[in-house]
């Protein structure tokens, strides 16, 4: 197998505002694993506040040495080789991963959701994330997007959080998620919130306490008249089992998780633990887009607009039609390059 | 899909003696999956004591329309269809996941573990069961496969279970695993027993007490020198939570589970939550077998052996080769007609 890399710095077609901070590019990494003639395609995408960088994962995988495995198939030896080089440098190891699911299923001549015995048919809507922006701003977003999903998600951890839905609410009727990405404090306020965000048709919430802070997750979670989901408080496989009974459900991330075989153990430990699973996504390419889009049809919720934000994509894979996610039916992850 | 099946019954090499009887044949039933051309083999086999029978399953696989799915990939919704038919016949259900899993492998070209990621060098060694017997059959039928097996498995749960294993320490100073059946009633003498056998260079012991008494079992494993094994307290996905902290590992069956794909969900759900992992079997021909041991690379245990105690065995599959299990290279399940 010959492993080869190189950065691709994704640019955003529009600022980037979440409660963190503001940007207008995404650096990546874009794999490469060529076996018998047949390649697969991976990447890294590495938010700069999530602490990988193109220096770090060109680091991680200058380090890997594929050759002293002759079978791409034997992914669970590869993967825990990989995972064994350093600890974190999930999303280095997310694009390895990708890439090695690209690879076998164009091997095997389908695309892996097919080989996870899923029906393409049952993949969820996508929701399209509005980010954070002064209400003129928001309400423009929204009215950029409305007629092509069935439900939007919007950003909240601002200063003024109820602003935000009000100005979306103001342009359209459609049924809203939030993500508040940790920014509450006040569990009581946070429940308070919710209880009016339910009112204007929020259906679910993402992460509205700190990460560590199971116990008012637990709290909120009780009482909520909405599903909490974790993100931030869920990276790995290790990090499901403690998050039952705390929240309602998970949103699992290939960036976060190394990749889609950890991810397709974790929706089974989910659904195992009567925990909902959701698939989110960085802003990315539709090579990863198009990965986490494979373990759609068993997620209750998907967010997989990473690559509608970016103007500088190489792939074409998994497509939105009227909200819905639409798997190609071209093997491994479903990409070809344009 | 066309779907065909047939009764098959299973001729014992030797008498079968266990906890709860004796007898000389098991009842199966052979079922085919024939979808362009490509047939997938697949098998029920329903020890009396067990509660499936060839009339149940026949019935139950009567029931089955299997035409109202076009493609026979798509298992996730297919086998919830046969899981939705009737609650139990769990054997007759793992027939038709098990030729599911045969013809979409023959279709993919490739066998299960690899498709699943898996290395077949990986594989355990299996162990070989001794039934209860007098202490000169137990001592003939020890001294019979001595040389071909790493590892024995002693049936106890009789009147006197220390002079089984001192008949078969007499003539083989093998590994040994014990198999209680549930037959023991008493913790307190469980775990004296346990010492001994631990002193008798027994490495693991099954099912000590009955299957209900979780309170017992999580009791004996906090003190047992020897790690417990739960059989007849797991039988599916759903039963395998609740055995966290009360025994060591799970064996699963894929005539308890109804079938691979739930097997495989169970190893990782094992996995995630600190259980170890042993594959069983009925008494089965190399159908059956061949199809658990696709998954015997992620096991800790393997005791699949059911096919070499029958004498009309339909098949070739898993071989055996210095005790340790080795996978054949066929697709799907891994066998050919004999």
């Amino acid at each position: 197998m010959q492993l080869r890399f190189y950065p691709y710095v994704l640019k955003l077609a529009h600022e980037f505002a979440v409660a963190a901070g503001s940007r207008s590019v995404t650096p990546g990494v874009q794999v490469e694993i060529e076996y018998e003639g047949v390649t697969g395609y991976g990447e890294a995408s590495m938010p700069p506040y999530l602490g990988e960088s193109i220096e770090s994962v060109v680091s991680f995988l200058q380090q890997l040495d594929l050759n002293r495995f002759s079978d791409p198939f034997c992914m669970e030896d590869i993967l825990h080789y990989v995972d064994d080089v350093a600890v974190g440098n999930a999303a280095a190891k997310a694009s390895v991963d990708i890439a090695l699911h690209d690879l076998t299923g164009k091997l095997m001549g389908l695309p892996w959701h097919k080989i996870w015995g899923l029906d393409a048919a049952s993949a969820p809507c996508t929701t399209y994330t509005i980010g954070m922006g002064t209400p003129e701003v928001v309400k423009e977003k929204v009215l950029e997007v409305e007629g092509r999903f069935r439900v939007l998600k919007v950003k909240l951890g601002s200063d003024d959080d109820r602003a935000l839905v009000r100005s979306v609410r103001a342009v359209t009727s459609l049924p809203l998620t939030v993500d508040v990405n940790q920014g509450w404090r006040d569990r009581q306020k946070a429940l308070d919130d919710i209880a009016w965000l339910a009112e204007q048709g929020v259906m679910m919430v993402e992460q509205p306490l700190p990460k560590d802070r199971l116990d008012d997750l637990a709290w909120l979670t009780e009482r909520s008249p909405l599903p909490i989901f974790a993100d931030e408080s869920v990276q790995r496989l290790a990090d499901v089992r403690r998050l039952e009974g705390v929240v309602s459900g998970i949103n699992i991330k290939l960036m976060k998780c190394t990749g889609m075989r950890e991810a397709w153990k974790m929706v089974n430990l989910a659904r195992a633990l009567g925990l909902k699973v959701m698939l989110g996504c960085m802003t990315e390419t539709s090579c990863a887009v198009s990965a986490a889009a494979q373990l759609s049809p068993m997620a209750d919720y998907a967010d997989l607009d990473g690559n509608l934000l970016i103007s500088n994509d190489p792939f074409r894979g998994m497509q939105v039609k009227d909200g819905k996610i639409v798997l190609a039916s071209a093997p491994g992850i479903g990409i070809m390059k344009v």
